[in-house]
């Protein structure tokens, strides 16, 4: 879990404030965001980076969050206006939520313009954001490793052309099984995953990892298969940023180690597993920046036990 | 995988015919039933016997299908009139299923009555039938050492006094999460886990299976919890049986190893996971009649690199 210069994180995605109400309680205006789950998430094992737009709303106590974990803001642009704004409400299950409201505000002109140490940056994360904006943060990009993706169903459903040409240039796809099924008009995940599989044309063996919410997800590589489970949790207040947070602790695990073979593939799926359990206990980013390495290690270990079997 | 005369295994529950229609086909009158399918599946580890009731349409083919595993059918008694009938049909996602007709037949009448062999057997799983019918077969059990039971959303919801007296006498109890949450009224697993853990008087430490549909299982146990991913298949062809197939490969592997430590408990659960997965590749019973202990070891091998990751 070392940090060294060579293993820079640049993410692209939201900088947002969201209003959240759970059965559990509710929050005002809370720091949120694609891009500051994920690179709070990555904080624990690589070197992270922004790339976002907030407005004047975004005041010194929010950029402190991330800055105490070492975050790299020189990507984040101050314009005139307000934030990105999500309010959205979570039902008894937590799996469903309903977007109550949603303001693009400052992000509406949004044009990402990377400074040089960006554009060298080895890990690069597309987190969800308009394909078009994906796609100007990648034609910037010089010397890639590996870059990852995600996207949401408003994407699959109205920009897919555009979403098609990013899904061709990175190595790394993630979504959740009802995406899949929405992009490859498959019922069966196995079969979805094959086809999204084709449509990823950059390197020989692309990895896709589809999410399924408190059950886990899998991980397609290399014609394998692998499946981390959902840390069974005795509570979850606000799933908000879950899966920002899984992706962010996948990416940046693979970052800080600086490989990407199966054994690290597997680890980097367990860990952004571990980050995403914790982040879903507390409201907003709060458990995040409480989070302690030691706690990250712990559970990983817990992951074990609650995965393996001995073979004789 | 032994077989001795130590490793026996009975089973109450039903012989019964399925009328089946999936989106990949449809099969008319094949043999079905809790106790079928519990027993095809078990048979790959113990000497399971069955302790049910058929009509005259069960035929002589039918009979082989079970005696080709080696299933003790002393306990099967027929009677005039027609075997349980059950006709269902299956829907898009194969998670949802609707029952069309249901004809109890020759079971309305059924009072279980054990010979001296059965009343020995150290492992006994109790298959969904009314909780009466469980509570009469549990009864005259003599010396056991594991006994399992399954139940339905009907019998939790019209017989819940019945239920939860033979719950209190049981070791193991498999059930699957919405009827988890109906019995326990609790939404979250973990806290649903907790309060029928307390139903279960009968050992210090109950083992509850709660099972996930496509998603696996997770296993309580000794204040632990085990996870069993679902084999992600390419197709499924009829999910019916596939529970019961899971308790028989369970229930049978622990059987047949006479240990029901942590450690056989998990590899319990694998197999048991193994099994439902083939039997879901065919329509009824077909899968299983035609499955190899070759087939079994390959598939267990396949959950290991599917979940099992490096440490350090």
């Amino acid at each position: 879990m070392k940090k060294s210069l060579s293993n820079h994180l640049l993410t692209v995605g939201s900088v947002a404030f969201d209003s959240i109400k759970t059965p559990f309680g509710q929050a005002k205006k809370t720091l949120g965001g694609s891009a500051t789950y994920f690179s709070l998430a990555a904080s624990f094992f690589a070197q992270p980076s922004i790339i976002a737009v907030v407005g004047q709303d975004f005041q010194h106590r929010h950029k402190q969050i991330l800055q105490k974990r070492q975050i790299d803001l020189s990507g984040l642009r101050v314009q005139k206006g307000k934030s990105f704004a999500w309010t959205g409400e979570y039902f008894l299950d937590l799996n469903t939520r309903q977007t109550l409201k949603l303001a693009l505000n400052v992000f509406a002109d949004f044009k990402p313009q990377l400074l040089l140490h960006h554009r060298q940056s080895p890990y690069v994360f597309l987190g969800n954001i308009h394909p078009k904006l994906q796609l100007q943060v990648l034609r910037q990009i010089e010397n890639s490793k590996l870059v990852g993706l995600d996207t949401v169903d408003f994407w699959i459903e109205h920009n897919l052309k555009e979403l098609q040409k990013v899904l061709k240039l990175v190595d790394v796809f993630v979504i959740n099984e009802a995406e899949a099924r929405q992009l490859s008009k498959e019922r069966n995940l196995r079969q979805a995953a094959k086809k999204i599989i084709r449509m990823m044309g950059k390197t020989k063996s692309p990895i896709l990892i589809i999410k399924q919410g408190e059950y886990g997800l899998l991980m397609f590589y290399h014609g394998e298969i692998f499946n981390s489970p959902g840390y069974p949790l005795e509570t979850i207040f606000d799933p908000t940023g879950a899966g920002d947070s899984f992706a962010g602790g996948f990416m940046g695990y693979l970052a800080g180690v600086d490989k990407v073979d199966e054994n690290h593939l597997k680890r980097a799926c367990i860990f952004g597993s571990v980050i995403a359990s914790f982040c879903v206990e507390d409201f907003g980013t709060k458990r995040l920046e409480r989070l302690t390495k030691k706690e990250i290690q712990n559970r990983f270990a817990e992951f074990k036990h609650l995965t393996h079997f001995e073979i004789k």
